[in-house]
């Protein structure tokens, strides 16, 4: 199909919308959906998000990009223009517990997730059985603390090798260097198991036990390098009651973590996710 | 404050936005807000709200309308702009339960309905002493299947002279006549007790209880003539159990009644709701 | 494990409890977990669930069934003891959507569900693969309305052979004729696909999508032979706006009748169900 | 009405609910509602709470209690008999922040807490005309962190003179001294305006804006001498987006907080709340 998306970000200031939309026009695009969003009035920062379809877009992307460089200068924009039709390359990390990783591969193989899932890497070897009944390459790699040097050499340059756009940690149990996170800002995508701020770090579960919480939660987020720190996409909770012990929150929220993390994962791929110092903007 | 709401509605074609934009622009009108939607891409109905802040909007008014009036002929639409300090004039129609009335007068009194209560119409006396402990006009009308000629007569003349431009049935327990509704097109908003179209008419938690729902719901919505089928503007639900008799149900969801009317009323004063067909879109 | 599970459905009258726990105490039997519910005070009905654990109680399944038959008929009781050890046997119908089958197969494949389950059977081919790969009998009846009754034969007859207790309909698009349902009361469990009692019968997402709805839902309950009228067991819902259509809602609604529908069976399997003239009794 | 409660928390063993029901039995009392819990089998702690009716109960609570006691000894009881017809007295706390209080008295009004509000107290002069027109005693005693100790003198004082059983923070924004927590052990109820353990202490919806999180929470929970870290009563949360700044957040706290103290006041007034170690068993 013919359809583009069209990102911008740049100061606030009277006439954006009235240039892109005459941009948009004079080539031939007709807007689907537009989103827009302002930090603060007069002196923020606007954010835009476009979806157009412009018949005849493919084979004249660079000519698109060229002609509207112009435009952005003159509002001091960052910007980009996804074209729908390239599809992204997408690695899956996972470790042993298989529920995120699952959710991805049945949303991705009913059409929900749009992207090549290009590759899973995994620290065990309990995904392949799944991973290759779907038909994806999966790569077992050891890893652990005193490893990860090593593990991450060999993850990077399989990365490299893929051509891989977005990394999505499916409760991958290991911590990540800075520069292999350097490598993919704003690229790695994490689940984690409880709503952030409570509980950063190890073991929720158990410290929700512990505090007698009466909901769970689940947290999506980018990836930066402090732990569990990064930009939160997506979060939803579960009902708990005093029944439920550290095992039976485990059960009730992996429920909520594959469909947390599937949302996070499915607005990133359809570019509706913008990043702004550490929070997202989400155009859903 | 200067700000201005432009509501438009008309065929989609490229360059609407671009013009609307651009009017804007020369016309010294920031946008703040902008929600678009096409019913259907190339051949579908195009709605757009635009919320402006425009230093001076006050006294041009008319100006303002005027000159949009040849960007609008172009694109055939229908549209309006509304300015936000000129407030709205609701009027709360009431019968016995007290809970939505209440909860309307909260959201107002603390800033959030932002509109002019202009008065307070019951077929009874019990909500006399709580809207005049706010220093709202009460009139008492009695109404019954009998004499709802007489009475819609007489509501009829205070919405005149209270010059009213909204009404609120904030579980008013009468059905209005095709006249009445006639008077005053998607600008009376009903709460009804169940989760629409389930249980339209009378008692519905009765029959909610005895069909066994695990689920109760309200649904605020715009009054047409054919009862409870109007536009749907909101909806929400509580969960109930097999403890919970018809009175239970009742008391359950009063809670979710009263929020599922504010919301919907808060929606339509800031003009978030258009009504295309029988069906609503809400850009909130 | 030595659990087992004490079902009790009575005219209510004081004294119950205590002969349920004295005949379980001197039975050497510890009450795990106990609900109960009476419909009326002093002239309703009366439900309790005892979990219990009992040392030594495989092998003397017959003799506690039989002590506590004094105990029923001085109270008037229907009741059941289950033994938790006793694995159900569970047969699954599904058509062509598979979403409400795969978490049934993962559910019970990660534990959450207890049970064998036995076969899958469709009037499809879909299902083959997925099935198969759980080393799951797969049998392919072809059925529709001109072939109903050889279609119900040949499943009857399957489910005899299968000794199945509990037939789910994970999205099986046949309607049952009187003769099966009467088979199997209250232990076939069926997904609709809407928030009943809106919109029974077919194409309930069309019809959610003409009405303007902003939640969409999804209800599991036992069939009996008025269509989508039998017992609630659970519902839950998801929220949609104006620009969902029919095909959308079909998408969101997958994830809610998935959850709906093993939350459903997995309290079926636990015992927590209990029927009362059409409505359940669900102590979770 | 003839209705008691029953409490027990003791060391779990085979034969307590058998003893209990057979003591309820042989004195009149029919069960209307029971539920339990053990913290862990066998080893665990057990608690017990039963409703119940019994006609003469009035007169006779003395002779109840001391029957009861025989029962209790030989297992070991903490133990109390609550009698629904002996109203609790309630004492609200409130700062300048109103929306709980409305919240609370309304339930009150319209029967849902079943209580006498004896007095509310507040170190602003805001909320005296809401809580005159009810009737009810209003006393200003100024209270900040200089004055802390005559400020709860006074406020220890009163509390006595009016006999109060259960006191609720409705936003009350001063800290607590240890001596007058220890006054009213698991008496006391406080609404926090977060989603606890995240964001303990001041100013949780500017450090929720500041995060970035997609859903704000409010927790009820019993006061101790650890800020924010008592037992856990009930939570609930409301979604959010990147559009909500510090100030939308609170608007949209308020609705949750007004609901989530409510619904702990009123379960902490049906006795459904028994505290263990630093967590609370809600039988609701």
């Amino acid at each position: 199909k013919d359809k583009g998306r069209l990102l911008i970000c740049c100061p606030d200031q009277p006439g954006i919308v009235g240039a892109v939309s005459n941009f948009l026009f004079q080539n031939g695009a007709n807007i689907m959906e537009s989103s827009q969003y302002t930090t603060d009035a007069y002196e923020g920062t606007f954010f835009l998000r476009i979806e157009f379809d412009c018949p005849g877009l493919q084979g004249k992307e660079e000519e698109m990009k060229s002609k509207f460089r112009a435009v952005a200068e003159n509002f001091n924009m960052k910007w980009d223009i996804k074209f729908v039709y390239e599809l992204r390359r997408t690695a899956i990390f996972v470790s042993k517990q298989l529920h995120c990783l699952r959710e991805l591969l049945w949303e991705w193989h009913s059409g929900e997730l749009v992207t090549d899932i290009a590759l899973v890497v995994s620290n065990h070897e309990d995904a392949r059985e799944l991973v290759e009944s779907f038909g994806i390459p999966f790569h077992h790699i050891p890893a652990n603390k005193d490893i990860r040097k090593e593990a991450e050499a060999k993850q990077l340059e399989l990365l490299e090798e893929y051509n891989v756009d977005q990394i999505v940690l499916a409760r991958y149990m290991q911590i990540l260097t800075p520069d292999f996170v350097a490598a993919y800002p704003s690229r790695i995508i994490n689940i984690h198991h409880s709503f952030l701020p409570a509980f950063v770090g190890a073991n929720p579960y158990g410290r929700a036990y512990e505090r007698g919480v009466k909901l769970i939660g689940a947290t999506s987020h980018y990836v930066t390098n402090d732990l569990d720190e990064g930009p939160i996409i997506e979060q939803d909770i579960m009902r708990v009651d005093h029944r439920d012990h550290a095992e039976d929150m485990k059960k009730i929220g992996r429920k909520v973590e594959r469909s947390v993390l599937a949302r996070g994962v499915k607005w990133d791929l359809e570019d509706r996710i913008l990043v702004h110092k550490n929070k997202t903007i989400v155009f859903n």
